[in-house]
């Protein structure tokens, strides 16, 4: 069976999958709220199990999970996909042009919530599976894991996975999500930045004071946390709170050879941030983007913000950091330093945590890693952008920590696929080169000797 | 003329007076608005001549002064009394517990908006000196000016200045605003801290960014506030604005003396601070309210200050600093220092400037202070809390600078009063004693020596 078989097959295929993916996108899947999430689940089973996929659904302390697979053999390389059917809520309604759950086609886009957010991805994967069987399939096993409530945290997944390692053994994870690069390009990556977020609250007096009856007598909790501030990150790159850095692992020499290559649109760049220019090299940007954490405000807040005047001392203080932490920091070991750091200058400051998300590495430069690149390099006749880590972060612990996998993204969508936002779409033709990118990885890597391709894992 | 039977006459006279003051109260005067402004200037033009006081009203560029003179000759010493009958708007209205512009007694005090701020206490002023008046006017001129705007900021009132010089000419002045002490001791001062009260704001991008994706290569305006802030104010007393504490004049002895004397409500003052103790003394306390100037932060604001988490990078980072200034540091030059630091460091910073006030001094070592806190000994039978400065700012410099006399602040009204607040009040008996007050310091004053009392002005 060759290659060009099955892109001949896809290409005569295409109206069939098109409204494939619309009877998906038609069902509501709000993992929000939870509307319509088991139905559509139930409805993509179906449609796997039609195209010749063993499929099912199975409960989970929450939203269900969709798992398929086919298997060639028990020996043959297995590649875990991962994806979810579960979408962002639709709101603002009236911002969007046409009905966000009926797929509409304008300007070749498909414009609908879960287009591009994850329907048109992971559908492109199960319909390269389809056709790469009907054409007959090649000596891999590949299975499905599609997430549920991936919009809302994936809480279930980690003990799902605890309680489903046999069925879910695999020898690399595959996933698609996100844009592909905006001049077109096909990307892939390797990893995401981790996260931990926190807000540290100050308090002073019990209210807020008069700043004359007052002023040089009463506590300042702004300064305080001002001083604090600064003395926590007094410099871009240079964060005191003690071994922050402890962990960071630098960027080998493949990865920096790697980034040199990362194109830097610098023009865009400048106008954006609102700079003249920049000493960055394209290295230096991918490098602060990718390899170094950051310690970053999201918010500061105290006493009077609105328009003119008001004199007063304000009662307390507040701000949110979140941290990007990149492989190997903790977010727990990170929180710790960090309370310590505060409540030894404020021992009644209040440290509030609202989430984190563990670093993820996987090397590009494995055997399993470059082939994936190859088969990206081929299928899209393009030289790939090819990424050591996101500069965001996303739940790739699950797959690299929880399964012990590596785990390699190679995202279908175009880069204006407007996520999580009105009229969310994907492009027709993207949705097609997915399913034939899709095709074209599990054909190569099937051509492979396994060992060869695992022999550095 | 003894004072004895002026205080009788007081005495009996406490209905009648209180009814003139009822009459002014219920003639509302908000300046904020321009209501019943001038309606109330007749009005207390009437009640003055109707005491014997000659007396017209002014118009100026704005809300119309007040003016009025009982003089015995032109070679004696002449009191300037300045006070205003404008008022501050009554809302929030539903707070109050009765109608603000009708006068009622409650717990033996009269509450209504402007019954103490400022109704109250001129209205103690002209009735004194209209009782001295009837009994026999004493050797000494005494001029009242009552402006018409002061809540609004008295913007009319330097140029108002300029062009009554001949009529406005006198020896000293004296104010009655704001409260006794808590104690019920009177207190007597002698300036004001000014104030200088500005905005920084720094840009950075063109709008708020995704922290992940932006993370370490965006421009990041919070911090460059923070670390700008850190810089100006590093600890408490401590200002690098180079120049900022070139004219501080520090306190004299006899200030030193007096602020030593003053009570310092150690207990209350760890309460409302949430502070376990203070290593201030009340000297230490009272000079860093008087003879220290300020940096205070009133607000700081940047990113997203709701519920939870939001993982942005913020466009822009906001600080309003008022710096209560004093004696003899000047606002425009504080500005031009304040702006020069931040341009040097970021120049595209934008700086607002909302306002200012003179920081002011009379010397409280004067014969002629003396004297009036002698009065105020007697007048009271209590040993009053002489306080070189209040800690808060007021327009005094029009009377120090514009005016060019000594101003002696003798406040009438409880230290509860509500000034500004919904319930303002005025105590019936703080209302007479007012009265007795300024009966005596203006007996007083005539019974001695103007040269001696001005030899060292």
């Amino acid at each position: 069976m060759s290659l060009n078989n099955i892109v001949k097959y896809l290409g005569q295929n295409e109206e069939k999958h098109l409204n494939l993916l619309f009877d998906v996108i038609r069902q509501k899947s709000i993992s929000a709220t939870g509307e319509g999430v088991d139905k559509c689940a139930d409805l993509i089973v179906s449609i796997m199990k039609g195209l010749g996929i063993r499929a099912r659904k199975i409960d989970t302390e929450g939203l269900p999970v969709v798992y398929g697979e086919i298997m060639a053999n028990p020996d043959a390389l297995t590649i875990l996909i991962y994806g979810h059917y579960d979408v962002q809520p639709a709101e603002p309604l009236e911002e969007w042009l046409s009905d966000p759950f009926e797929p509409t086609i304008r300007d070749g886009k498909i414009f609908a919530r879960g287009s591009g957010d994850n329907k048109g991805q992971f559908m492109a994967h199960i319909l390269a599976a389809a056709a790469l069987k009907k054409e007959g399939w090649p000596d891999i096993n590949v299975k499905f894991i599609l997430d549920g409530e991936e919009e809302s945290g994936s809480e279930s997944l980690p003990k799902f996975i605890e309680e489903h390692r046999e069925m879910l053994k695999a020898d690399v994870a595959i996933s698609s999500d996100g844009p592909k690069h905006p001049s077109g390009r096909p990307v892939v990556f390797f990893g995401v930045r981790g996260l931990l977020y926190a807000e540290i609250e100050l308090e002073g007096a019990k209210a807020d004071l008069h700043s004359g009856n007052n002023g040089n007598v009463a506590p300042t909790p702004a300064w305080d946390l001002i001083r604090l501030l600064n003395e926590m990150y007094p410099s871009d790159g240079d964060c005191k709170i003690p071994h922050f850095y402890d962990d960071v692992l630098p960027a080998t020499e493949y990865e920096k050879e790697l980034i040199k290559n990362m194109p830097f649109a610098k023009v865009e760049y400048l106008e954006q941030m609102q700079l003249k220019d920049t000493s960055m090299t394209n290295e230096d940007f991918w490098h602060k983007l990718m390899f170094e954490p950051t310690v970053n405000i999201c918010g500061i807040g105290s006493g009077y913000q609105g328009a003119g005047s008001k004199t007063i001392i304000p009662a307390r203080a507040n701000v949110k950091i979140d941290f990007r932490l990149v492989p190997n920091q903790d977010p727990d070991k990170i929180f710790n330093c960090l309370e310590s750091f505060v409540k030894e200058r404020y021992p009644k400051a209040k440290i509030r945590r609202y989430g984190d998300l563990i670093p993820t590495k996987t090397s590009a430069e494995l055997n399993i890693s470059r082939a994936v690149v190859e088969a990206v390099r081929i299928g899209s006749h393009m030289e790939p952008v090819v990424q050591p880590r996101l500069g965001g972060s996303a739940p790739d612990y699950l797959i690299t920590e929880h399964l012990k996998l590596p785990s390699i993204w190679v995202p279908f969508a175009n880069a204006d696929e407007n996520n999580h936002s009105p009229n969310e779409n994907m492009g027709l033709s993207d949705f097609y080169d997915g399913i034939k990118m899709s095709a074209t990885i599990i054909h190569m890597l099937a051509r492979q000797s396994k060992d060869k391709l695992l022999e550095d894992i």
